[in-house]
This record gives C-alpha cells, structure tokens and sequence, in this order.
C-alpha cells in the first residue's frame, strides 16, 4: 500500500484526485497538508472536527512525523509548489507534482537536491497521459516523417491561439526535427493567414468553435502516407490515470523526472 | 439508350469519360467531335483508319446530320466550350459540359439561349458528386449551425492557398449566413496566422503535405455538438459517376443548369 | 414576444431548457405545468411561495385561461405526453414536444386533430439539431452514393449496439436507398463480427470505449472518392438549440411535424 | 556511397525502387540481379544489349565478384528470397528484404547465420514507415490505455478482413496488454456484428467501400480522454521512404532485424 498526503486537497483537481485514490487498491491517502484547519479533518470535500476522514496538517514535518507518508501529491498553486516540495525531500518523502509554474533554475536546484538525497520525484506540466503520449509520439515520429502540421481545436471561450499544449508539441519535435521550407516553394496565399502559423517550416492551425473542448491533430506526411495522432480531451478525468501512474511510478525513481513522458517508455 | 457525343475524347478526362460510359447499360457513345481527324475512327485512345470505334467528326453539324445523338458531352479546354455549347443548344442537343472557364455573361447568354430552345444543359465546375454535396451540405447547415471552419487539405506541390473547392464553399455559405465575428472577442494570436485566413468571421486553414490528396473537413459548432462534413477526392475517378449522372439528369432537364448542386435535390 | 409554458420543467432537460429560454429576448416563460404545487412558483428549480419566477399549474385549462401561451414545451415523460398534446391542440395552444415515446397510433391521431384544429406542433424524437442535419444529409446523399458504412461511438457505459441515433439513421436511409449487397462478393471474415452489423447491405459498426461520449460516423463512398459525415454530442446543451428553434418555428407551421428533419430546409 | 544490388527490379515494386533510389544522393544501384537476361543490361523498365543502365547477372557469386555491392534489396517472390539472403549473408553483402512470406524457423536460420557472419540485414512484413510507427505508438500507448478499438477501411475489392496490418497490430498490441473483456458488462447486440471481432477484449471493425484506398485507426480510451492513431495509406510510394530507410540503417547494424519496428527507436 503506497501511503500518500495531499496538498491542495480542497480544490478542483484535489477533489478529483480524493476520489481517484479512493477507487484503488494499492494506494491510501494517510494525510493532508493545508494552510489552515490544523488538526481538523477532511471528509471529502468537508472540513470536520469529529475525526471523520482524514487528518489536516499545517506542518508538513508534524505530518510526516505522525503518517510517514511515502509520497506528497501536491496539486497546490505555484507558488507553494517549491517550498513543499524541497521540505517533502529533504524528508524524504517523494514529491508528485502537477504544474507548470517552475522556473528552470528552480527546477534544476530540486533535481540536484534529489540526487544528492537519492529520492525520485515527478513534475508533471500534464497529468493527461493521451496528450503527452501524443506529443512523445510526434517527436518520434519527426525523426521519419519531417513536414508536419499540427491543428487544435479548443471551445470559443479560449482566449489563446496557438494553445499550451501545441506549443509544447512543437518544442518537443524542434528538439530533435531540422527546421526546413515545408509546402511548395512559390505556395501562395490568396487569403493571409490560410497557410496557419510557421514554427521553422512546421504549420499550426488553431480552430475555435463552440462545442469543442479541447482536442489536436499531428499530420505527417510522407510520400504516399499520412500519420495523424490525435488527442481529445473530452473532461478533468482525464488527469487522474496520470496522477495515479505518477504515484504507482514515482516508487521505482531515483531521481526527479520532469514530464510524463520520460516515464512512458 | 442516351447517344452521346464526345468533344475532348482523346484528353485525360475524355478518355476516363470513354471508359465509365462503356460500362454502363443506358449509355452509348455514338461519336466523337474534334478538331482533327475527319472521317477517322477513335478506338479507346487510338485513331484508325479501319473503321474501329467511334466516327470522328470536326464539323458538329455533320455529326448530328449523322448520327442524332441526345447530349454533347464536352471536356474540351475552356476557349472551344462557349461555341460547341450553343451549337449544341441550337440543333436540339443537350450539352453536358465540366469547366469553371465560362464567363457570367456567357453563361448567361447560353441559359437564355437554352430556355429560349426549351432544351436542357448542365455545366459542372465540379464533377465530383461527393464535394458538391459536401458544399450544399455546409450551406445547409449554416443556417442552423453559424459558426463555422474550414480545413482543406492537399499534397505539397499546390501553389495556391485556399484550395478553389475552399473558395467555392465559402461563397455558397456566405450566401446564407449573416456575417459575423466568431471565437472569443478578446482572441490573441500569440503566432501570427494561427487561426488561419478570415471571410465574414468565418477561418479557412490549409494544410499542405507530401502524401496527402485533395481533402476537404468543414465544421459546425453549436453549443455542445459539431457537426463535421468531410470530403476526400483520392482519384479521378471521382469525377465519372457527375458525368454519367449528368447524362442521365440532362434528359429530364427543360433549361440550362449551373452547379450538379442544383440537380442534388 | 413568443409565450411558453413548460411541462417538466423541474427536471434536467426542463431546467436547462428554462435557463436558455431565459436568455432569448423573443422567447418568455408564462407559466409551468406541473402535477404538484399548484398556486406556487418556480425560481429556477426552486419552488417557493413568494411569487418569485413563474406560477405553476396543474390545471392546464386554468393555466391557459391565465397566461394564454402561443406554445406548450412538454420535456415530461412519455405517458404524460400524449394527454398534454391533445389538451394543448384543443386549447389553440401549440405543442413542442422532445419525445420518442409516442405510439404511431397516437402519433397519427394527434396529427390528424392538429390539421382539424389548423393548429402547427412538432414532436423531436432528438432535439440535437446537428445530429438531425447529419442523418438528414446521410439519406440525401444516400441516393447518390449508395455504398455507406456507419460508425458510431459512445463511452462503454452504453449497453445496447448499436445506437438508436445509428438505427434512425439507418431507417432514413432505407426510405431511400435500395438494398444491395456491399463489398466484394467472396468477402470472407476471418474474424466473425470483423464487418459488423448488416441491414440492407449496410454495415453499422459500434465503437465502446472509456473516455467516449456520442459521436456517429457516416460513410458513403464512391469511385475513387469518400464522403463523411460526423456529429459529436458532448454535452445535453446540444438539445437546446433544437428546442428554441422549434419554439419559433412552430409558430409558422399550421400541421403536426415529427421529426426536426422536416422543419430543416 | 551505398552499393546496391537489386533482384526484382523488373517487378513493380522494384521499378519504384530503382527510381527512388536514383533520386538520392548517397546510394547507387551497381547491379541487377535476376533468373534471366544474363549479360544484357537494364534500362529504367527496358531490358537492352547497349550497355544502357545496369549490368544483368543470373549467378549473385559473379554479380558480387564484378560489382562488389554493400546490400542486396531483394523485391522478388517468397520462394526465391531464402535462397538470396543466404547467398548474401554468406558474401558479405547486407540483404534487406521485403516479405511477409519467410516462415518462422527460416527467419530464424537466417539470423543466426547473420550473427555468425557479424552482418547485418533487415527482412520488412511492411515497408510503410507511418504504418510501422502506427503500430509501435499503438502497442507502446496500450501500456497506458488498455481499452482499444481498432477500424481498418479498405476499397472493396478487399476479399479478407480483417486486413493483415490490422492482425499484425493486434498481435504488437497482446504483446504487452493483458486480456480482459471491454464496454459494459451485460452488453447487448441488437445486430449481430455490431461490436466487431473480438480478440482479447479488443475490438476490430472492418470498413469496405468503393473509393477508399488503405486506412487504419487504432482508438485507446480512457477516463475522460481519447487517443487515435491512424494512418493514410495512398500508394505505393509510401513503402519507398523505408526502403531508403533500411537501405541506410542496414550499413550499421550487425545482425539481422525483423521487422522496420525495430530500427526505429
């Protein structure tokens, strides 16, 4: 049984994860770390004095001193996420956390640290195991099938375009792709903006419309062949099976590991 | 049995006409106009002198004088359509003609010329039975569904972008619907062309690949639902069922028809 | 300003369809019919005595004495359905109903005192108006491109296969299409169930899996071309769309429509 | 430069061969060999006695003596390919191959006189690289998302199905997942096949329609999200990119590699 505290248990995502934790067998939830409430506790979304649910810590080394927890999953702004998850291990608790929000020099301090401490740890900028699979696919398949475009569909209400999650693509595919003049060298655009946004050769099309969610195509094209993959994200629940796999996975690290898709082998 | 003449039989679309006519069972050719060969024969792609295949003629009125057949099918270049067509029109024959190449006005001229010899005739800018009810499908359902994308698709050689079908679709839309702005009002493009070229509020996105085809998406968005109307041109071939339906539509036909949507009821 | 009352209007398709009534500015709630809390008042869900929001009846001669609505939105069960319809027609009150339950007796009854009453109503089997266009479009285009597979996929909570979306779809097509065997005549299946479900000569394909919500896929493809089209519902305010569109045009029909596909031109 | 000798190289996957090959920069054809013709030389599709194009040998033993090249592409039928990579393997000369026909215990012969010589070679089911990288991102994502639905859609002069790609994906797939029963429980046919071929829990569903060429989709679900992998296949070209492909890699390999999933990494 893999024994794990929460912070950030009240919120959106915290919530979801409660229940996801709940569903399995192998994991237990002992703690929860929070920033009031003290020695009360949380029954699902309910804070509590009659010892219903599980307990509330301010201190994190009060908690792990009562609940030695093998994990903290931290699902809390940005702000917070350093200092819990330096404290988390130094005690050697391994951290699991779901952000985007550290700086690079913060995020290489963390990894030194857990080194040093011989501790493995995740961050995790996306929990939706479909979408980093995606992206880790696309840059593989970059290596054999070079002109590619990426389009996005997103609901209306996204400000936005192109989105995180195209970018990030992109970046991953840059990484390992040589830039070059994809279309027909005197391609010419009737209409501007028809031929979509150039990343080094590469296109990116952003489609907004109501209904949508959020959902990506990869194209890419050979002679004689396309390869689409494609990602919908139809609700929050998709996160979870991350945050269980992060969890389940973290037990087996050495080391802190940045991204989902370095534990997708 | 329709009789058909054939102007443009030696081309590429004329000798795939050839073919699809001879598999039919309602359909014979019964000669062949051009403007080379009188008094040869046309066998599949071959001139003979041998009296195999069809009779080929340069004057269309010998030909009728000949031959009597119910419709000219013309696949000939743009410049050689206008005057075969009101031959055609003028000795009874209904002309069934696939070109974009046609002036307004002489379009106009021919319908009036049509109705005036209460004779039947279609001109298809698109053969393609597939892609024109993709397009009357798209002006359909604007009116019920308003906010809408295009995403058409091509091989890496195409020079120009949007694709003409794009353009085309477009315009029987904007037919129907009010112009207006679409996505989220305070929309940033953090790349510039990301969400593609802009009419009347509506975005057009095209893809350019090695592989790829001639594909058109056009989506739909309403609160909660898309509606996605896809179409995929992989050959030709894809042209011959307009042709022959059009042979067999222009008999019941009292007056000149623009657009096989026009005869998709 | 078109005048409803609403049936069922406490439950979830009721309440989301008051919320987007509420915010039209040519549609207004009059009054709600309901089979308790005659004399109260209904605030969104809330029921209360205040005389906030609208009045309830359960009398609905007394409630059209009161508020004379133009038209009568019923989202009650099926066996209220039929009572309420015959009510509404006899009062001059027009009947807008999101029903799959009716009998075709009971159907064919209504419709007949509708057209004696001169009074216009419409009965939704499915309210989705882009699901409607897709099956509409499916036996457009059926007629010319005869070969057609569909695909339907839902979440893996669904319990029968195919959908009932997928078997309207298909009842559409066979009004139109004439059977014929698909596929190569010495097809062989060297997995049973590998080409699906076989109506006609149609082959219906049901996808199950986690993640999924309603989507459905129609395929018609011909010489070398594929038309497709596809409807995705991700959420009930998908329906809504359909209900305020046959809120105002029952206002201008002088019979009983069944099926939003005879309203959409 | 890369020496290559050809045998099938009048076939018509060994045309498209000699031409793509002529297109690189860093492979040449030296030789050609075949059953007959010996002596005479090979002109583009031409058999010839000027000396124009590439010299023709009937023994490999005198082709490698005279010409001395790196890798043997063998294009020709099942029954010769043993023969010939054996032949190869024994001079040196690397053989990459493309066939499905080898049976189990010559593969295996073949790589363990591969091992014994240090040489390397690749024998390819499936040349397509989109398609080989289908199937690898399908079987390492089932890892993650166990629920998977696979549709192949074929032209219908197709006589099987499902198609061999979809088999061999299974295949990859089983591999890694465990089998268990998918979509609800107590699941309820209406029409027999709906729900496809079974294989494992795994459902395949097999489309045929005139106008398509060779598709394939492979759908994992999971909570809340979905990942589709699919691939387009228009014409032969598409199995050149890795006929290229091996032609490269063979050069660095020592042994013998089946199947083109396991050079791409």
């Amino acid at each position: 049984m893999i024994k794990v505290a929460i912070a950030g248990a009240r919120g959106r995502m915290g919530q979801e994860a409660v229940q996801a934790i709940q569903k399995t067998t192998d994991i237990e939830i002992v703690a929860v770390l929070d920033y009031k409430h003290d020695g009360l506790y949380l029954d699902q979304e309910q804070v509590n004095t009659h010892e219903v649910g599980w307990p509330i810590y301010t201190s994190f080394d009060q908690l792990v001193a009562a609940k030695k927890p093998d994990v903290l999953l931290d699902l809390t702004t940005p702000d917070a996420v350093f200092t819990n998850m330096h404290d988390a291990i130094k005690q050697g608790v391994r951290p699991v956390v779901g952000t985007s929000g550290l700086q690079i020099e913060e995020i290489k301090q963390l990894t030194d640290f857990a080194k040093e401490q011989e501790i493995g740890g995740i961050i995790a900028p996306n929990f939706s195991i479909g979408a980093v699979l995606m992206m880790k696919f696309s840059a593989m398949a970059a290596r054999f099938l070079e002109d590619i475009e990426i389009i996005e569909l997103h609901h209306d209400q996204k400000v936005d375009a192109p989105s995180g999650t195209a970018m990030k693509t992109v970046e991953m595919i840059t990484d390992v792709r040589k830039a070059h003049q994809q279309g027909h060298p005197d391609e010419e655009e009737k209409l501007k903006g028809a031929r979509g946004a150039d990343i080094e050769g590469m296109k990116i099309h952003s489609v907004r419309l109501p209904g949508l969610l959020a959902h990506q195509e990869v194209l890419l094209g050979g002679e004689g062949e396309l390869l689409t993959l494609r990602h919908d994200s139809f609700n929050r629940g998709s996160f979870m099976s991350g945050v269980l796999m992060s969890i389940r996975q973290v037990m087996m690290q050495k080391e802190l590991i940045y991204g989902l898709e370095n534990i997708i082998e």
